[in-house]
């Protein structure tokens, strides 16, 4: 909290964006609606938010001169990504504000400390310890007990960097493959579904939290999220609790997410914390007055937070590789789906392109028949 | 209409859109939205348009080289203003597919083509009469009687180029300052309300109206629309079928308005087309699940349209020049309010800066009360 409290970014300011994916993207559309101009830096030339950016930057992450000339020229930063350089931090956030902040940011980039920094916040977590060794995983696996899942702490996203451990007989193996190092090993959770929620946090300390959701995978890849979840109501009043205790504890400037395991008892254990606008909340885009995209823009610029209430149910489908891009014909016509692109070029096998959100009237999806619903989708 | 009926411009093609305003930068960023690049061209750089596109030309409109290495980089061409210039869409037209093509911009450019279209097309207008010299407008003065309104045939707008005039005498100074010839005498039509409606018509020839909305006026320049329109069912019908019709007359492939003036007796005339996405259709950006600029894209690229049905109520507010600007800091903590700013750097009296929809909800509109609902806007 500071003087910039009152008073949001003049409008034609620049917002920085480290990272041109689809996030970066979205960020940048939002912006340039809330009338702010985009400065978006990336490794890439032409990277889906230099398309819409006024202004660009290709550069590697941890060009320390780059990194300044950026600074110099943007008025807040904010990140695509969590797993930012701790080097580029270093130069970035004495020269302009960097929201969300370091503290955020190093909390969710490793996974040992975003399961403490859950665990302080009050949010059960299944389950954990820190491998450093093999002897040290051979200890882990008698105390957690299998299955287990051991993963990387730092980088890991969609399914990659971990490996489920059935048997004792699987640990070296899986143990030498994985890396960077430390590791951590997870109990196995038989959670009966995946749930989420996103949370924007504004300058101000406001928190706007959006209906849980429920979301499926394939491949590891986020493939559908329902919204709101179809869980009992303390279920997901809890799930927003948490989020937005989450938020404030993190000292959060933007939009977070949290993932949570759904136990038969009733119970969530938290499973991931990511600090920006999370594929999850996309159905937020066409359903909610303020999206988290415009959501996240606000609090990075000091602005007020707008409205998280969801006027309309959704369920969004993310458009992966080939087999996304060729569901485009028979969704296009349906004028209850808002399809939403990335800008790249090749649709390559598990890369998302793009994801369609489609509208139900408020109220209506627990009644739905989800096969036929999902046949069209 | 033509073989790109059943195929929509594939992903990543590039959108042509010539004037570099806040139409053009709305309709950039819905074009961004549904996966395509934007190439904006206009005179002026750093533009609001060009802030979020992916390409720019910064050249004169008739400037025929920037013109054909325009068409020579796009896919397509869509305009942000009616008045293109005939030279600009000769060298574009055989060049690149042009939508809205010649004949929408050709009738929309000119009054005099305007009221006799309106008038084929079955719309009701108020008398006119074309004006060459000063004993033509004597003539016309005692066929329609005065008050009339005098006003330019071409590049009017925002109530620039017109004259009312109430006594005879008036009539030589008002026909001396007004150019250029030949002008149009309208009847003074004693109406009791504005109302305009927007619908998109697709390049299959389908058309998508919205509601019918009712606008007020402040210097001549809108102020506030309201949908939807507080008036009989039959009215706001009639203006719906009427812009439709307009639609499919002018062989339309994009966004349209028309504005009518409703009489006392509830008779509707129709007084001006825009062919193109249309200041009183923003309410519809948050309002509906296709806001105008989407459906204008959606047509342009070939795409079925969207659904133009209103999930809320909304009232849209223009934010002009600084008093405009200085309603910010109001408007931002509402949640149920959408701000949208143009990115323009100096707010200059009677400048578009932006604009902010209130979102109520649906059905609720006409159960206001007016004064306290604009207190806040």
């Amino acid at each position: 909290m500071s003087g910039a409290l009152a008073t949001p970014l003049p409008p034609n300011s620049t917002i920085g964006i480290l990272g041109g994916g689809q996030l970066g993207r979205m960020s940048a559309l939002a912006a340039a609606e809330l009338g702010y101009r985009c400065h978006v830096y990336a490794p890439d030339a032409d990277s889906p938010g230099m398309q819409v950016a006024a202004a660009r930057t290709v550069a590697d992450y941890e060009d320390p001169e780059a990194l300044a000339a950026f600074a110099a020229a943007v008025d807040v930063v904010t990140f695509e990504f969590e797993n930012v350089p701790a080097r580029t931090l270093e130069i970035l956030a004495p020269r302009v504000p960097c929201r969300p902040g370091r503290k955020a940011l190093a909390v969710c980039q490793d996974r040992l400390q975003e399961k403490a920094f859950l665990e302080r916040a009050g949010v059960p977590v299944a389950p954990w310890r820190a491998v450093h060794d093999l002897a040290g995983l051979e200890a882990a696996m008698a105390e957690i007990g299998l299955p287990a899942v051991l993963k990387t702490t730092r980088l890991g996203y969609d399914g990659r960097g971990q490996a489920v451990l059935r048997r004792p007989e699987e640990a070296a193996e899986a143990f030498a493959r994985l890396e960077p190092r430390p590791l951590i090993l997870e109990a196995f959770v038989p959670f009966t579904q995946e749930i989420s929620a996103v949370a924007a946090r504004g300058l101000d300390g406001s928190v706007a939290v959006y209906d849980a959701v429920e979301n499926r995978h394939s491949h590891h890849i986020l493939d559908l999220s329902f919204a709101p979840a179809r869980v009992p109501e303390a279920v997901a009043g809890q799930a927003r609790r948490h989020v937005a205790e989450v938020a404030a504890a993190l000292e959060l400037v933007g939009v977070l997410a949290v993932e949570f395991f759904l136990l038969p008892d009733g119970r969530l254990l938290g499973n991931e914390i990511a600090p920006r606008p999370h594929n999850s909340g996309h159905w937020t885009m066409d359903a909610c007055q303020a999206g988290q995209f415009h959501q996240h823009i606000r609090a990075v610029a000091g602005m007020p937070l707008g409205s998280a209430e969801r006027h309309s149910d959704a369920v969004m489908r993310n458009l992966i590789g080939p087999e996304g891009m060729a569901r485009l014909p028979a969704l296009l016509p349906q004028p209850d789906v808002s399809v939403h692109l990335y800008g790249k070029q090749a649709a390559r096998a598990g890369r998302k392109m793009g994801h369609a959100n489609c509208l139900l009237p408020r109220g209506s999806l627990s009644a739905q028949d989800e096969g036929k619903l999902l046949a069209r989708l």
